[in-house]
């Protein structure tokens, strides 16, 4: 019999009612002649709450107990959900990471799953019962309890129909799935169908996926087919799977807008191996998130060096950049706010030509002035001002035709 | 180096303020020269915030996953009590029931005990940490969470003090310790330095222990020295331990007073054997806890058959008694309600004479009517109406010199 995993956030469980609704999507694919293997995760602001009952005790928790601590918020919720199920008139049973074996490393709070005992799992299925495991949360080797940090919850759902070579992967979420661009900037974006795990990495890695990118790549390592999809309604979702033929005659699959976003430059930096190597570490060290390194050469001896960073991590990135100056003798810093990245994906990109002159045609047709440019092979990404950052998304939606379904698009 | 186990009940770590309280209890002993492990129970009402959230999604929730729920409480209470420790510079590491190998029957709500892993904790402690352990729950040998039912934090912190050969075992509460009488009651009762585990037995199946009757039975078992004391000032308590010689020259250790008693009986059934049998059998598959069974002959062919029961039970108790009417063929049932139990229990009655005639002497001095009287080995217990019950008890505290310290007691 196939397998279904189905994963609930949060907010699909934050209440009796919405386990009770979430309770009814489990009893729907039984119906249907699935076993079903359901991950949930903290019920709604829970976690917070733990989170602050840990701060007023001690104002930097050991992590082991924050993650022994953490870990309750998704045992309440499994044990929950399966006595929903219960009262549906359906046989149930909850798991915590700890119980079905699930192996991780020993880094409290960010922990890798290494391993899964699926035995036990199977067998509580074929014995006709729902198996309720806690997302986000394992043990190490010694049986600590570990969580697995953002996204865990995902992770382990992805892991789960991994083990059990599940059919599908349902991500449930409240939103519809994966659409062209946000549809609270750009009104008419539509729904994808489908999307490529690839589209859907840079989509994550820009903020604007629906999933978590560390899962994403899980289920592509492992070829998991996922359905991310709304917990209120029937849409079917989007269906994150492997490329196939006919996504290459999609050119543009998404697009996304970035903001929050500063800009720092080091100009007239020496020109000898090691700077960029030595800029980056101190920047890490700082734990300051980097993207969209751009480093131009403008004389024998010296180079500008910019990047990119969050607004929050700014002030810190200004420390490290005023620092590094004295320290590597550059002439001077300068540092560029209130900037969006707009992106373009797609995997179309990489067998068609002239994506990148449409995206900066509509750019300028809109009079958006690009303040610079970078790209990967299926992403092309501009930094442009925050003041003209909605314009440019919808410029760039419409000239890739993003206002409606991948088939009925007119060929460039 | 000496073991002490330090309980800490609900009420005890309610809330942040009340955690670091109770941690400061454990630096003290740490100070003193101890290893500690501590047992938590769950902070305040958050068992009962738990149960309430499981009934709202099912009104007869199943038992393996209400374990799994309520568990989370207690894990809760331990992590954040580790912080606590951490924060005051202390090492100090939490461990679930599953985690210390607190093995149990599989019987969830009502678990007993069967072993734990205790060179996990001594490993623990040898590293200088304290040990944090939930209390009320165990796992059964297939790792399902169970949970030990009604004092169960107290048979936890009992069990973990026999497997680590302790000192003694704390059991922190909100009164001072154990006292001659119910100072509400009796206002001039005085606190217990020690009292023997049989009268702590009897006093906690009377409901007036400050401990459940299941682990200080174990206690008795395993000869623990248990001392029940106040997690606020600073009185060493009471010390709860084997009978010693000087116990015997104390008459009377204390006085109890039981209201919302009720009687029942059975007039006229056939004295034939097995009578008796099929009343208490019939009453136990109706789950009435029944006490203080009178049985008299009144004729060869005859006997009256009474007993106490709560008044939360007198309902179902009646109906059954009106059954067994019709089924044995017994001339009539009675009921009595409004009655207490006043009693006064000592292990020195077992070598003393008297104590009986003490006893009934001052209630007929304060004019109090006996209904029936029960006796134990070191119990004399009187059934009388509920308006009497306060003039009784204090009638009895005077006579035994329950105002006044065991040594300054004038001999009989």
């Amino acid at each position: 019999m196939a397998i279904i995993v189905q994963k609930f956030g949060g907010a699909s469980v934050a209440d009796a009612e919405k386990i009770r609704r979430a309770a009814k999507r489990v009893m729907e694919r039984m119906q249907g002649g699935h076993q079903v293997v359901v991950v949930a995760s903290a019920r709604g602001r829970q976690t917070d709450e733990l989170m602050r009952d840990a701060l007023e005790l001690n104002p930097n928790p050991p992590k082991r107990e924050l993650d022994q601590l953490l870990s309750t918020a998704e045992q309440q919720t499994v044990s929950l959900f399966a006595m929903a199920l219960d009262a549906m008139g359906a046989k149930a049973i909850s798991f915590t990471g700890g119980q079905i074996r699930m192996l991780t490393d020993g880094v409290y709070s960010k922990a890798q799953i290494i391993s899964l005992d699926s035995d036990l799992i199977r067998y509580q299925l074929d014995k006709g019962r729902v198996v309720i495991v806690t997302g986000f949360q394992g043990i190490d080797q010694y049986g600590n309890v570990t969580t697995l940090g953002r996204g865990g919850a995902d992770t382990s759902a992805v892991a789960l129909a991994v083990a059990l070579k599940a059919e599908e992967c349902e991500v449930f979420t409240n939103v519809d799935g994966v659409y062209t661009a946000d549809p609270s900037v750009f009104k008419n974006a539509v729904l994808l169908d489908e999307i490529s795990y690839d589209e859907m990495l840079e989509l994550a890695s820009l903020g604007a996926g629906v999933m978590h990118f560390r899962s994403v790549a899980f289920g592509k390592r492992h070829n998991v087919r996922i359905r991310v999809r709304n917990v209120a309604g029937n849409n079917p979702g989007t269906i994150i799977t492997h490329e196939v033929p006919q996504m290459e005659g999609v050119l543009v699959s998404g697009a996304t807008i970035q903001k929050d976003m500063a800009k720092i430059g080091l100009v007239g930096l020496p020109n000898v191996p090691g700077t960029a190597a030595t800029v980056f570490a101190r920047l890490a060290a700082a734990k300051v998130v980097v993207n969209d390194i751009i480093q131009t050469e403008i004389s024998p001896e010296k180079a500008n060096l910019s990047f990119m960073v969050n607004t929050g991590d700014l002030p810190t990135a200004r420390d490290v950049a005023q620092e590094l100056k004295t320290e590597l003798h550059c002439d001077s810093v300068f540092v560029r706010e209130n900037i969006a990245m707009v992106s373009v994906i797609g995997v179309g990109m990489r067998s068609q030509y002239g994506v990148a002159q449409r995206f900066f045609e509509a750019l300028a047709k809109a009079e958006v002035n690009i303040d610079s440019i970078t790209t990967s092979e299926i992403r092309i990404s501009c930094a442009v001002d925050i003041s003209q950052a909605e314009k440019a998304l919808e410029a760039v939606c419409l000239a890739f035709q993003l206002d409606r379904p991948a088939r009925q698009r007119a060929a460039i």
